[in-house]
C-alpha cells in the first residue's frame, strides 16, 4: 500500500470515497461500543471468583501471628499481606505498608499528607508559593487531576521509547526547587506500554533534586501485567537502585491488586524507605485505626504465594492477548505503510497508544463517536487535558469482547484514514 | 457506709489499712487485665461470622440496578447499601455516601479537604492564621487528634447531663469566625454514655456560626447500640432538625458498621446536604475511582434490612448488657455513698466514665496499672491529653471476659477508694 503522502489528490478522492461509503455503512449500523475504559471484563474477572469461597465462617480468620483479622488493629496491615506484595514488586515486606482498595487513593493522601504537612520535615507544599510536578506525557490522567486539583503546576516531559527524556528530567529537577516529583507508570506505561530502560531507572535513581522533599511517584501499575510467558519486558527495581544511588528516600513506590483480583475490592500497597514509613505512619495513625485485614487475609489465602500470583496473570493473558494482537494486527496491515501515525507494540499493561498526525486525534475521536465507538478524549493523557499536537488516542482493549472490539477497530481505522486524508486534501 | 469525708483520720487509716491489704493480695496474683480498649470482644465478632458466607462463587455479585459489583465504578456508593445505612441513620439514602471501612478516615479527610481546599467555595483553613474547633469535653481522643494533627486550636466545651454546655457552644459559635467546628458524639458519648437531650440538638441546629463554612461534625459512633430493648435513648435526627431551622449545610453525619459486623471491615458512610455533598464529590472523584462495592454488597445481603441490624443489635447487648450493669452495679455498691466520684448509666455505647476528686486520675490509672489492670491513660479524653482537673478515667468494658472485668473492676474500686483516702488524709 502507498503512503497518502505519495498519492495524487485524484488518489486520495478515491480512497476517500470508497472510505466515506464504508463509513456510513458502520453508522446505519447504529453501533454502541466503548473502547474507552481500562476495566477489566467479566470474563476477567470471572477468573477470580474463588477469591470469594477462601473465607467463610467455617473459615479461622486469624493471622499466623495470631491476630484476629476480624477486629481493630494493625495500621500498616498484617505480615503475610506484606509478603505477598512484597514479592509482587520485589521489595522487603518491612517497606511495605498495605491501604485499603486503591492505589490511587493512596497517591492523592500521599500529596495531600504533602500539602498539609510537607514531607520528611519539609515546609507543607501549601506554605509555599509555587510546586511544580513533571508530567511524562501521553501519561495516566488521573495521576494529572490530583496534581491539578491541588493547584501543583505541571511541565510536560516528552515520553521516549526508552521512558521520560531524562536529560530533560535531571535538568528541571536539579535546577528548580519548586520541582517536588514526578509522575512515573514504568512498566507497560499508560497509554503508550513503554517499559522504561534500565539506563533510564538508574538515571532516576541519581537524580540530584534541588528539593530535598523530591519525590519519585512509581506508580507500577503493570508490574505483572504481562502479555506473553516468555517475551516479557523487565524493569529494574528503582528502591534499591535508589539506596545503591544513595538515594534511599527519594521514591514511592504504589501498587495495587485492582486488575488482578477485582478493581474496588483488591489491596493497594505503597513501598519506601524507612525514613518515609516512619513520616508516613506519623499521618496514618491520625488518618484510621487501620484498613481492611479481612480482606488482605482473603488474598492472602487466595493466591498464597507469588506464584499463584504469576499463574493467574498468565490466565488474564490469555484473555488479554488475543485483543491486543487483533489491534495491534489490524494497524500493521492497514495503517502501518499509509504514513499516518505510529504505534508501540506493547508486552503488557492495559493500553495500546495511537499517535495520529498532527491536529488530528480530536477529530478522529469524534469522528468514531458519530459511527458509534466512544474513545477515551482527546487530550486525557495531558495535564490539564490540552494535547498541544493534537496527536495522541488511547485505546483501551480490554473490556468489550474480542468480537465488539474488532468492529470498533475496523471503525476507527477507517476514521483515521478519512481524517488524514482530509488533513492532505486541505495542505 | 459513710462517704469518707466524714470519717475520722482513724477510721479513714483503719480503712486505708484493710484496702492496702487487698490491694497486695490482687498484685500477687500478677494479673494482666484491660480495661482500655473500647472494642468488641471476640464473642461479639463471632455473631457476625456468617456474613462470611453470604458471597461465594456461587452467587452472583450484581446490584439490583445490575451494576457488576466486582468492577470499578460507583463513587458514592451502591444504592441498596445507601437504603441500609440511610434507615440506620435515619437520612434520605440520597443525602448518602457510602466510604472505606472507617468513619474515623471520613473525618479526617473531611477536615483534610477543608486544610486544603476549603468547604463549599469558603477559604482553604491553611490560608487562614487561626482554626478552632470546639471540642466537649471529656470526648473521644481520635477526634482530637485529628484536629491536633492539622494546627486546629482546640477549645474545651463542658459535657453537661443534656449534651455539651449549649450557652458556650452558642456563645463562641457566634462570635468567632475562626471557630469552624465542634466534634459531637451525640448518642452514648464516648466517654459518658449522654445522650444529647431534645433541646441540645434543637438549640444545635439554630446555631449562628459566625464562619459560614462552621459545620457540626456529628459522629453518630453509638446511634443502635442500645444495652436494652426498650429502654433506650432517644436522639432528635438533627439534618431534619437543620433543614426546618434553615440551616441545611451545618452538618456532617458520620457513622460506620464497625461494631456492628467486624471493625475494620465494615461500612462508613457521611450524610449531609446536596450542596455538601456536590462539594465533597469534587474532591472525592479526585480521590478515588470508588470505594470496595462487594463489602457493601455483603453487608446489604447479610443485614438484608434494618430490622435485621435491629435484631443483629440486640445479640451484642445481650453480650455487652451483662458487663455494663456489673460494673455499674459494683461502683453502686462500693463507691455510690462513699462521696468519692460520680458516673453516668448509660444506656447504650461503648464506655462508661467515671468522674473521680480532682487530681486523682492518674495516680488511680498509674495504681491500677501496678496491679495489673490497663486503663486508658487520665487525660486521654481531653484535648492535648490534658484533663484540667486531672479526674476523667474512661472504662471500657467490652473487650475482656465478665470474668476477668469483673476483677478489673474490683481492682479499680480498691484503687479509687485507697487514692481518695490518701487525699483526704493529706488535706
Amino acid at each position: 500500500m502507498k503512503p497518502y503522502q505519495e498519492m495524487t489528490k485524484e488518489e486520495l478522492l478515491e480512497e476517500k470515497k470508497q472510505l466515506d461509503a464504508e463509513y456510513r455503512r458502520y453508522q446505519m449500523r447504529g453501533l454502541q461500543l466503548d473502547m474507552s475504559r481500562g476495566k477489566p471484563s467479566a470474563e476477567q474477572l470471572d477468573l477470580s471468583m474463588e477469591i470469594m469461597d477462601v473465607l467463610h465462617s467455617g473459615v479461622d480468620l486469624a493471622c499466623e501471628d495470631g491476630t484476629d483479622c476480624r477486629n481493630y488493629g494493625v495500621l500498616d496491615g498484617i505480615h503475610e499481606a506484606k509478603v505477598l506484595i512484597g514479592d509482587m514488586i520485589e521489595c522487603h515486606p518491612d517497606n511495605i505498608i498495605i491501604y485499603g482498595n486503591s492505589s490511587l487513593n493512596i497517591m492523592y493522601d500521599t500529596i495531600s499528607r504533602s500539602m498539609t504537612h510537607g514531607v520528611m520535615g519539609s515546609t507543607p507544599w501549601c506554605k509555599l508559593d509555587q510546586v511544580k510536578f513533571l508530567c511524562p506525557v501521553p501519561g495516566y490522567d488521573r495521576h494529572f487531576t490530583i496534581t491539578e486539583h491541588f493547584g501543583i503546576e505541571m511541565i510536560n516531559v516528552p515520553m521516549l521509547e526508552t521512558g521520560p527524556d531524562m536529560d530533560m528530567v535531571e535538568k528541571l529537577v536539579a535546577e528548580d526547587e519548586a520541582v517536588k516529583g514526578i509522575w512515573c507508570v514504568p512498566k507497560y506505561s499508560n497509554p503508550q506500554g513503554i517499559t522504561y530502560s534500565d539506563e533510564t531507572v538508574r538515571r532516576f535513581a541519581r537524580l540530584k533534586p534541588a528539593a530535598r522533599d523530591f519525590r519519585i511517584y512509581w506508580d507500577n501499575a503493570y508490574g505483572v501485567h504481562h502479555l506473553y510467558d516468555i517475551d516479557q519486558d523487565n524493569l529494574v527495581e528503582i528502591f534499591a537502585e535508589c539506596k545503591r544511588a544513595g538515594n534511599p528516600d527519594m521514591v514511592y513506590k504504589f501498587c495495587s491488586t485492582s486488575k488482578i483480583s477485582f478493581p474496588g475490592s483488591g489491596l493497594a500497597a505503597i513501598a519506601t524507605s524507612a525514613n518515609n514509613l516512619e513520616d508516613i505512619k506519623k499521618q496514618l495513625f491520625v488518618q484510621t485505626i487501620g484498613y481492611d485485614k479481612v480482606n488482605q487475609l482473603r488474598h492472602v489465602r487466595f493466591f498464597k504465594d507469588i506464584h499463584g500470583i504469576t499463574e493467574h496473570m498468565r490466565k488474564h493473558a490469555d484473555i488479554l492477548r488475543p485483543k491486543f494482537e487483533m489491534i495491534l494486527d489490524l494497524f500493521d496491515r492497514e495503517l502501518a505503510d499509509r504514513g499516518v501515525g505510529s504505534w508501540y507494540r506493547p508486552k503488557g499493561g492495559y493500553f495500546i497508544c495511537y499517535e495520529a498526525m498532527d491536529n488530528c486525534a480530536k477529530e478522529i475521536v469524534s469522528k468514531a463517536k458519530k459511527a458509534g465507538v466512544v474513545m477515551t478524549p482527546a487530550g486525557a493523557t495531558f495535564p490539564y487535558g490540552k494535547d498541544p499536537k493534537d496527536s495522541v488516542i488511547r485505546i483501551a482493549p480490554t473490556y468489550p469482547s474480542l468480537e465488539d472490539l474488532e468492529v470498533a477497530t475496523r471503525i476507527f481505522v477507517v476514521c483515521v484514514k478519512l481524517v488524514s486524508i482530509e488533513k492532505f486534501l486541505n495542505n
